[in-house]
């Protein structure tokens, strides 16, 4: 098959994981007799330097113009202050918009080879494989108002959460279909106890459910479900939740099995193609120092073949690939204990792509 | 000195352990010569049955009558469902406002004799010591609109994160306060990358932190702050947030150190007595078996003398006992491990009475 990939390197070590996700890509089509045909596009600060502008109109067009979309990171201390309240970040929120990327998944699973790297135990994180299908295009990060504005004759913000019922169907029905063909087992996270859109919410997976028969729903307060992913995090298998919520459950749960590094994630959308991006940031600290871990951008080009171009095969054999190079022992810095031989970026990759 | 404390028991376990913290009260004043003298009110499920109302203004009226309230625990799934919307968690919320606790306090610290009991490796947690200060009366909690809403013509619903500077200001300045009597060190916690209100949020923590030279002051995102969370506790003095970002990383940070069952809770305002509870919920399936741990409204007693009456000495008094039964390995079933002796709700409520 031919695909048109989309290729959005960002900041900082984006430009560097984004290369070994490609190369290991290559080696997938060399293998599997596919073409991939890569369009590079410019976001974020990287964007902000060159064109004054988080997201151009003609990454939006790349994007929209391919099979799916390859992320690197988005970001860095440099573009923190800019005048005129531009940011980087507005590019990853703008393309998300664009694409109407409205689920955003993240699997956590544990290698357990590396679940020493925890902070928790040991018999608390061996087995954790859990996916946070998080809004992503709604809720309290696109809300209207979102401004300041005098209050009682003084200075004030507003931000507003708000949801449509379509826009928790689609969402919740994304995690249905995952839960259905993983361990059966759905959580919706909310705050019924005092917000009204999960309220709407709540009712809104009750009615649902009666389709999924198959599925166990249970629904659970968002700081209960932030104190539970800590005390028992194998108790979870598809969790669903607003966007906010899913921001902040999702970096928690990324920290559970000691591989940050490794994580990838996917967002989808009905219509246009998905954006697949490591979940670690740009780390601009490492820029350029060839100490990236490639393994979450690798593992999220899997996902893109899975989800966007139909490859189980192709996804399964880079999986599999990544798993070896992991129990042959080879770590990047990043995951490295104390005796573990250290690889580079590069090497890693190379590594990757021999498994495969 | 003579004080008038309002005890509200509520719901589940919050009866026995709120005859716990009196009893212990009640030893106190006898040691140090002081009187306190309690006024029942009733809150949450079990005040929807006696009154239809989860917070009749009877309750708030022997509130705003006293010194301190001191609060068990509201809520229960006999009141899930009931018809009109009408939850226990209404008089929590409801008596929040009334008394304008804008400043809720959850300090975590680990009983190094407990930190087996925690999910994390006993090297992260042992030592942690921080404070969450949490907004309580503002925030995404309590903006209008909140309502249902049709919207392009089909249901939806909506909530409200708004701020006004001066109530941004006020809890600000509570936990610029507090860090500077600890370990001069504020993070400021807020998703600034997203939300209006928390750029107003950063902008007022800039300007404040003029006036507290001694204290280091640094802005962490949410998301990021739930991962820190996990990775290095240690690394937190004070933690300043939103109301909702506050009832999720406390929750979070409450699992830390394995001692749920012993953490107290301040909830204070500018005018009104302050209102002192423990962190955990009602939980009705011990509910009058005694197996309670009473230490957390124990310790909220003793938070209560401190902030509210100004009598350090004694609610060192009561710290130190608490510190002291548990060093002794007297245990509730709650924190117990194998070999431990297990004492019931009353019993380990002797225990510390005895140790003052
Ligand atoms: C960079 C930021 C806007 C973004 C978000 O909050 O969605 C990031 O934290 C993420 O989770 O992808
Ligand atoms: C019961 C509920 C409304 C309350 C809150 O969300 O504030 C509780 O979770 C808390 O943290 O005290």
């Amino acid at each position: 098959m031919k695909k048109k990939i989309a290729v959005l390197p960002g900041d900082g070590i984006g430009l560097e994981v984004v290369k070994a996700a490609t190369t290991v890509l290559d080696k997938t089509a060399e293998l599997f007799g596919h073409q991939f045909e890569y369009q590079y596009g410019d976001i974020g600060g990287h964007s902000i330097d060159k064109h004054n502008d988080p997201l151009p109109q003609e990454t939006i067009d790349t994007c929209l113009k391919s099979d799916g979309v390859l992320l690197g990171a988005v970001g860095g201390p440099k573009w923190d202050n800019l005048p005129g309240g531009i940011r980087p970040e507005q590019g990853l929120l703008g393309i998300r918009k664009a694409l109407q990327l409205f689920a955003n998944l993240r699997p956590v699973t544990g290698h357990e080879s590396l679940t020493e790297a925890s902070t928790l135990k040991k018999e608390v994180v061996d087995g954790v494989d859990l996916v946070i299908v998080r809004e992503l295009t709604g809720g309290l990060y696109f809300g209207e108002p979102k401004e300041r504005r005098e209050i009682d004759g003084e200075e004030g913000a507003v931000d507003s959460l708000i949801y449509k019922k379509s826009e928790i169907e689609r969402i919740v029905r994304q995690a249905f279909e995952m839960a259905k063909v993983r361990r059966k087992k759905l959580t919706s996270v909310d705050k019924a106890n005092v917000l009204e859109t999960s309220r709407l919410w709540r009712e809104t997976v009750e009615e649902m459910k009666q389709d999924y028969p198959e599925v166990e729903v249970e629904h659970m307060l968002v700081d209960n479900a932030s104190m539970q992913l800590i005390r028992d995090p194998k108790q979870f298998d598809v969790m669903v939740t607003e966007n906010t919520f899913g921001d902040i459950l999702s970096d928690a749960a990324s920290m559970l099995t000691g591989s940050l590094g490794m994580l990838p994630s996917a967002s989808i959308g009905s219509e246009a193609p998905g954006l697949y991006e490591p979940v670690h940031g740009s780390a601009p600290d490492i820029e350029g120092q060839g100490k990236a871990n490639p393994l979450a951008a690798i593992a999220s080009a899997a996902m893109m073949l899975k989800y966007s171009f139909h490859m189980h095969e192709e996804a399964d054999a880079i999986d599999t690939a990544i798993s070896e190079v992991l129990n042959a022992g080879y770590r990047t810095g990043d995951i490295a204990q104390n005796n573990d031989n250290i690889l580079s970026t590069e090497e890693m990759t190379t590594k990757v792509v021999e498994a495969i």
